[in-house]
């Protein structure tokens, strides 16, 4: 695994000196770890002239928790703990003898590109742009067989919850006891905060677990992910509380499931993004949702839960092969409840038998 | 409690003002949170010319979780998602008639400075510094409660968990049942990752819980925290596994006691932030432990875990009575162990009892 990263690296420089800046320096965490396999909190990654560094402070008793990098990879300690690892890894630069860095100027602070500029005063400073996140898009197999253990994990936890009693229980405390199960199935932890929404809190993306209690005839819906070896995973499913669902609970999640299903299909190597989400979105559009849809459909998952591509209605690119996005649409009524219905799955040609679900759970309507 | 953040935003206008500019931007969450009493994702304050502006996008059904602001204070909601509030409020000033504007730019990226710069042009940019950061050091007695109530619940959680059995059980395990207990017991969740460490993992500062067990005849130490009306303390113990602790731990244990004492004792209005560190750093350093020793042993806590002020040997600055502050002196030894003591405590004048202990958790060494 170690080369991969040595190899990564190569493929960065390569953009790099192509756009005229042989060095770079990363700071944004999950590019860090992308390029380095390690990422102690605050290191930075100097791809240098003459060798590759990892930056960091950090007091001296914690140490690289989550593994050592390659050996290409030279690891530099700061002397003193309070320094700025950007700002010594520009030092380091400019001691390498180079004459210009591109760092992350979407991910750096005014004030931190002020200190390396006045530390390395002759050193030319560029932009590296998103060029790290964009070589992050497309996952090799072992990540992507990182996001398939999570996503079973995730189901895994998520089917023990449908076996217990669920009438009277909190949605804080279903969102705890998802998470906990999560960790005793492996996972690092959950990948994002897990959301749980009883009644007329359910179908809102991203709704906080409140201490409303579940109850009989509910819609409720659950989000959840597991992080394993970095890598995030999201699914989220919608279930009726008591023997049967009422008329308007049946309709609203045939609708959903529809618009689920046609962007889960639509996911095609060369297929454009907006498109994608066009193809989920309409479902609920002509039902006569249009107005409090979500900004989008459904996003790239990998080292962040939110990564490249998004698929929403101006996003501009086209899918790949081996790119793991989730297709996510909802429908959230007001006073009422609502239904998401969220998978994980990976983009793959149609000669290998089209996208690949990672996120198994059933999307059949259960009643609990 | 409403009128409180107007009285805030009041005291930053007024140091707006006398630095020359007489409107700000604050992006960073917390200083958002502390001014405006809410920070939905993303969220931007206006402290403006005319009138105050909460500023942010966010999908139409997810509106203010956590209440409403005050009534001096207008809410401004994107009328398209993907933009950055940032820039929104920034071309809300210009169209007030403000000529300059003062930024954090110790927390907005560079990129979002240069749009911030591009979308209203004649806005000349200066920088707001830490300000914010500067008046949250100090606390009202409001803050303070919440901060008591969450050590409370920090306290309880932990009282419970020496209750139950603990030989066998994982850190990782640990760390969530106190999580669940936190959450309980009122807490809106953990302030930080707890963490766990037994045997030679015990005793280091932000050790992440892992797969080992807890056996007998380990030190087990615990630091966790409550967050309570987004106010976070911090409490950490450690104990000893087994009947009886070995002499090496009772006299690591004792050292690492009286250190906390020297620190927690030196905590008097007026006194200086390094003495306060260097009180307690002189213990350890005098039975040897000099080197390995933690860069700070204590810290500002607040809407962030941690906040200024840091006690720490290079610290500028004096305590002020009504500083909620850490002290948690610590040693590890690498491959056997450690011992760390953390408490929440409020700096008061001796005349009103001295410095208020808000983790009131023994500090005995329990045998467990």
């Amino acid at each position: 695994m170690s080369e991969a990263y040595a190899a990564r690296r190569d493929r960065l420089r390569e953009r790099c000196t192509a756009s005229g800046s042989a060095t770079a320096l990363i700071s944004r965490p999950a590019n860090v770890r992308y390029l380095a396999g390690v990422a102690p909190h605050g290191a930075v990654l100097l791809l240098g002239k003459t060798e590759d560094l990892l930056v960091y402070g950090g007091p001296p008793e914690s140490p690289l928790d989550e593994g050592r990098p390659d050996e290409a990879l030279r690891v530099h300690t700061l002397p003193s703990p309070g320094g700025d690892p950007a700002v010594a890894a520009a030092d380091l630069a400019a001691a390498q003898g180079a004459d210009s860095l591109a760092v992350e100027e979407h991910h750096l602070t005014v004030t931190r590109h002020r200190a390396i500029g006045s530390v390395a005063p002759r050193l030319r400073l560029g932009d590296l742009g998103a060029a790290v996140e964009q070589l992050r898009v497309i996952k090799d197999e072992e990540e992507i067989s990182c996001l398939r253990i999570g996503s079973e994990i995730a189901d895994q936890a998520l089917s023990e919850l449908l076996e217990s009693i669920l009438v009277g229980r909190t949605e804080r405390h279903l969102a705890l006891e998802l998470e906990r199960r999560l960790v005793d199935h492996g996972a690092d932890g959950p990948a994002f905060t897990t959301s749980v929404g009883t009644g007329p809190n359910s179908g809102r993306r991203g709704h906080r677990p409140s201490d409303r209690r579940v109850e009989e005839g509910d819609f409720l819906s659950v989000c959840l992910g597991a992080t394993y070896r970095g890598y995030r995973c999201e699914i989220g499913r919608t279930f009726v509380i008591g023997t049967s669902p009422a008329d308007w609970q049946i309709e609203l999640y045939d609708l959903v499931f529809a618009s689920q299903r046609a962007g889960r299909e639509a996911l095609v190597p060369g297929a454009a993004y907006r498109d994608v989400d066009r193809a989920a979105r309409q479902v609920l559009d002509s039902a006569g949702y249009a107005d409090g849809l979500p900004p989008l459909t459904g996003h790239g998952v990998g080292l962040e839960i939110d990564e490249d591509p998004q698929l929403a209605p101006a996003a501009m690119g086209k899918l790949d092969a081996c790119v793991p996005v989730t297709v996510e649409p909802g429908v959230h009524i007001p006073g009422r409840g609502g239904v998401r219905i969220d998978d994980t799955l990976v983009v793959r040609p149609e000669a290998d038998g089209g996208p690949e679900l990672l996120t198994i759970t059933t999307k059949e309507l259960l009643a609990l």
